[in-house]
């Protein structure tokens, strides 16, 4: 059947059921940020959109895609053919889905309770019938989710808590807020509470499941044959019994986080005390097992890394394409004895391809290298046990122009100037932030997005509620006080639309500095080991302080990486590393 | 009668009127930072402290009196001789008078519920019975309140809108919010949109009044005899009567400000929209002729200013005592054409009172000078026609020490380092603050207040919601996200107890840097024009940006002040604004 026939199905399907529109979400039922295949598969199999952030909705005469900017040009491409119309999200003048659905009274309107979020559903409920629908029931087949094993990540080299310890810690949060109970359906949370990992999402140790804590018990919904261990203080329920369960048990006042929680199972409380989930918090604190062994994970990240960086200067002139690197990074990484796998889509772009924020090559789609090419991006993490990474660095493949020198320089002395700050206990990212965009801010540019982000322990990498961005932003979960323990990445960058892109990354903990009678002041160590580019370095442009904290930085790499390796590449980390002087 | 005798009545009274406890507060119905001397006499009858944040409770066998840490010492001195016992506020394992009332059972409690916050009556009546109560007719006199004239300050020369186009503002936004009614209590607020000025207030030219306004017409609550003018758009109604015109049309949906609005009148509200008054953030972005009048009374403050440092200067050895100081500044400041007054109590503190936040000289308190007398910190402002003003430098009046010196210099680089920052459309003081903490914070040191708040135009010193704070703050609205047009002061210090304290105080302006691609860029200038003390720096702590900032707003102050100087005068400007070099 091609699209037209599909939409006709479902047309049928929608008139039987009484609906004027079918709304198809982008998401899964716990707000995860890059959903399995199989909760993709209905958007994909009615509308041939291949992005993501995608609204589709269908009506008796419409079929309509609303994304944003970043697919302006290639959602029309893909539509070609069909009768589906591209609306931009965000674009001034242009109606947003729910807007457009008031707007035309397209009520009834169906839609999956289960992706939508409350606060979503509210607003649509406002101006008409919402029914809970899903036709995901007329698709031939659909990618099975995934059936193996779980493992147990509960062993004493990985955890200083066990699984009960976690829970009663959650359980005293809950009695605070005078809760008999607490839902949980974020998979990062569950995997932290639990200690137990999955890999149901690409490149995220996770798996699909939720997660209910009252005084006394546990429950964990998830297939049970996929567990072949005991989670101590947690009895294992199916995944599909969450609904009944929850409905026997709806009159507890239950804490749940409704910017997590689903609006199918948010609607069956009937007494939800709305809050951050207590875990959120717990586990943006890394603890002294998990920051030792992330630091593990980090160098040998780091000795990957620089194998590739030697890969780039000894095949000089026969780089091929970005595809290439990739494979390059991750047989590099593959190397390592610790590694699981990426921890996200490896970003390796060249010239103008890295202006785009959120290009990344595919093994179709990707760019050659050839002498042309002056500049590659990098920004790539890996999954290891035990630890999750995310850096980025920005390597010349050619002579720069003075330009580049200019804006790689300053992105430097951003990552280098909040790096090395100093601030008081009680101090959020909206405040830290201004360390990294002052310099670029003082030159009129910015980098149109926050400048990091928590990152999870074998767990999701991009994790709240600790960020850096100088505003808030509705949706994000990253304005929380600082705390010793939080990791997070610092990635100013300069961004120059058809011609180039800079990014610079490392991973930072914060770690308590001076206590005296002015208060508890924290700094940041920096746990990414990798060198950076210092030849597209300005050093007229740069503060003593900051050559110093360069170098500084440099002699830290070495000590790290250098008893890894030996021979020609312990000389390539040498040279890499060695200090630098105006 | 003494304070034990007044005491009895007191009780007398109370056992009359069935209360278990009588709670006198600090303020007056209006939230006034400042109230007049009316609404502290009845708490100065029954009590003898003279400092303020203070509560007095009184129970049949107890007398308690709350204040913070400012007046540990002084308040249990005054509190000699009486029953009164001094707890102070904020001190770990301190009862809170609200935490001490519930703990007791003090019920039923009296408290004057129009000097009490909506939120604070919803505190105390969780725990038992509250009524509004005052004992203050048990008081044989008492100051009078202000009868002076209002004055008219809608000329032209003065106002950029009329009382009319500014009350229309304002009822834009209330129909954006679904509001009929608006009321406002806050006598800023009521300054700026009517373009009345009063005395009500020692050195803050507001009127104790009530503002309503609706869809069609507002309404001022006011002693009637004390206008001599019509007012645009607004009817004048006598102060008394808001009660019953407010209770008339309880049903209206109603603009009000929980944080601004007492109690009483929060009370009679059937339903009250809480948020912001629109005219805080209208008033806080000064009008292009505000912004010309303030500067011209910005360079007439600095004249003064010029004048109290020739003073210092040629009067050195004799300078007699702070009183003197103070007393001289006025009199410089009187010479002005357009002075009204001060804009708040003057601050001419040397040695250890300089590094007390709260310490100001009077007339019977004061430190003498003399030569072991090494730094002045003075910090003072005036009320023009038309403009306000607050300034605060620090001098040297003997050999530094090297540690001060350092101090002074950090000061500096805190103040410039803001002063000459770059930021994006959107930020708040939250994040700008980390510009003056840092060099603070890099030598773990921090001063325990905001780095800075709104000025009003003829108006208030201390406005919202502008400010500079590395954290929000409960109870300072200072948050807001800046805009062209909003003045703050930037004042960061250092305070040693014992030794001294050092602040530098500057008044700026944000205005329009670039606009391009990456978005508005804001920027400030500087709009005080007073020399600092330049021979406490140690210039190789600076920068050359630093320096060379320092330079140009010298220039600045030597083009705004000498128009105004001659002779004699004219030298010592120009030997005090003379560029500096390592």
């Amino acid at each position: 059947m091609n699209y037209e026939e599909r939409l006709m199905t479902l047309r049928k399907a929608m008139k039987q059921a009484g609906l004027r529109a079918y709304l198809i979400l982008t998401g899964d039922p716990h707000h995860s940020e890059e959903p399995a295949a199989y909760y993709a598969a209905e958007r994909r199999y009615f509308c041939p959109f291949t992005g993501d952030n995608a609204y589709v909705l269908i009506t008796e005469h419409e079929a309509l895609l609303w994304s944003d900017g970043r697919f302006a040009v290639s959602a029309p491409e893909e539509l070609k053919g069909t009768s589906y119309r591209f609306i931009e999200l965000y674009r001034p003048g242009n109606l947003d889905p729910y807007a457009y659905i008031k707007e035309h009274q397209l009520y009834p309107l169906g839609t999956d309770f289960s992706i939508l979020s409350p606060e979503d559903l509210e607003i649509l409920e406002k101006a008409g019938e919402v029914r809970d629908t899903s036709f995901a029931s007329l698709l031939p087949t659909r990618p099975a989710l995934s059936k193996d094993p779980l493992w147990d990540f509960s062993d004493a080299r990985y955890q200083d808590h066990t699984a009960r310890e976690k829970i009663e810690r959650v359980r005293q949060a809950m009695q605070v807020l005078g809760a008999g109970a607490h839902l949980l359906t974020s998979l990062d949370d569950i995997a932290y509470l639990t200690n137990v990992r999955g890999n149901d999402i690409v490149d995220t140790p996770v798996f699909y499941a939720y997660l209910y804590i009252d005084l006394t018990g546990a429950f964990l919904f998830v297939d049970p044959t996929r567990l072949s261990f005991e989670i101590p203080g947690v009895q294992v329920e199916p995944y599909e019994d969450i609904v009944p369960f929850l409905s026997d048990r709806a009159s507890i006042p239950t804490l749940v986080d409704p910017k997590e929680c689903n609006a199918k199972l948010y609607r069956i409380l009937r007494h939800p005390i709305p809050g951050a989930a207590p875990s959120r918090l717990m586990k943006a604190v890394k603890s002294p097992k998990e920051i030792e062994n992330i630091k593990a994970a980090q160098a040998e990240d780091g000795v990957a890394l620089l194998k590739f960086m030697d890969y780039l200067d000894t095949h000089q002139g026969n780089l091929q394409d970005e595809w290439n690197l990739v494979e390059r990074l991750h047989a590099f990484r593959a190397e390592g004895k610790h590694f699981i796998g990426e921890s996200f889509t490896t970003i390796a772009a060249v010239g103008p391809n890295a202006a785009m924020m959120h290009y990344a090559p595919s093994e179709d789609t990707y760019s050659s290298i050839d002498g042309n090419t002056l500049e590659l991006l990098l920004d790539s993490g890996g999954q290891y046990l035990a630890g999750t990474t995310d850096t980025t660095r920005t390597f010349l493949l050619g002579k720069p122009t003075s330009e580049f020198i200019h804006d790689y320089t300053l992105t430097m002395k951003s990552l280098i100037d909040l790096s090395s700050c100093v601030f008081l206990e009680g101090s959020t990212g909206v405040t830290i932030d201004m360390m990294a965009r002052q310099v670029m801010w003082k030159e009129h540019m910015d980098y149109k997005c926050g400048t990091g982000h928590g990152i999870g322990y074998v767990n999701v990498v991009h994790e709240g509620p600790n960020g850096f961005r100088y505003r808030l932003v509705k949706g994000k979960n990253e304005g929380c006080v600082y705390a010793p323990g939080m990791i997070t990445s610092i990635e100013p960058g300069v961004y120059k639309a058809g011609k180039y892109g800079i990014r610079l990354e490392n991973n930072i903990l914060c770690v308590p500095d001076v206590s005296n009678a002015d208060g508890n002041f924290y700094r940041f160590e920096t746990i990414t080991y990798v060198p950076f580019e210092t030849k597209a370095l300005d050093l007229s442009l740069l503060t003593d302080e900051e050559i110093a904290w360069l170098n500084t930085y440099h002699q830290l790499v070495y000590e790290k990486l250098s008893p890894w390796v030996d021979g020609e590449m312990l000389a390539f980390l040498s040279e890499k590393t060695k200090p630098i002087a105006r």
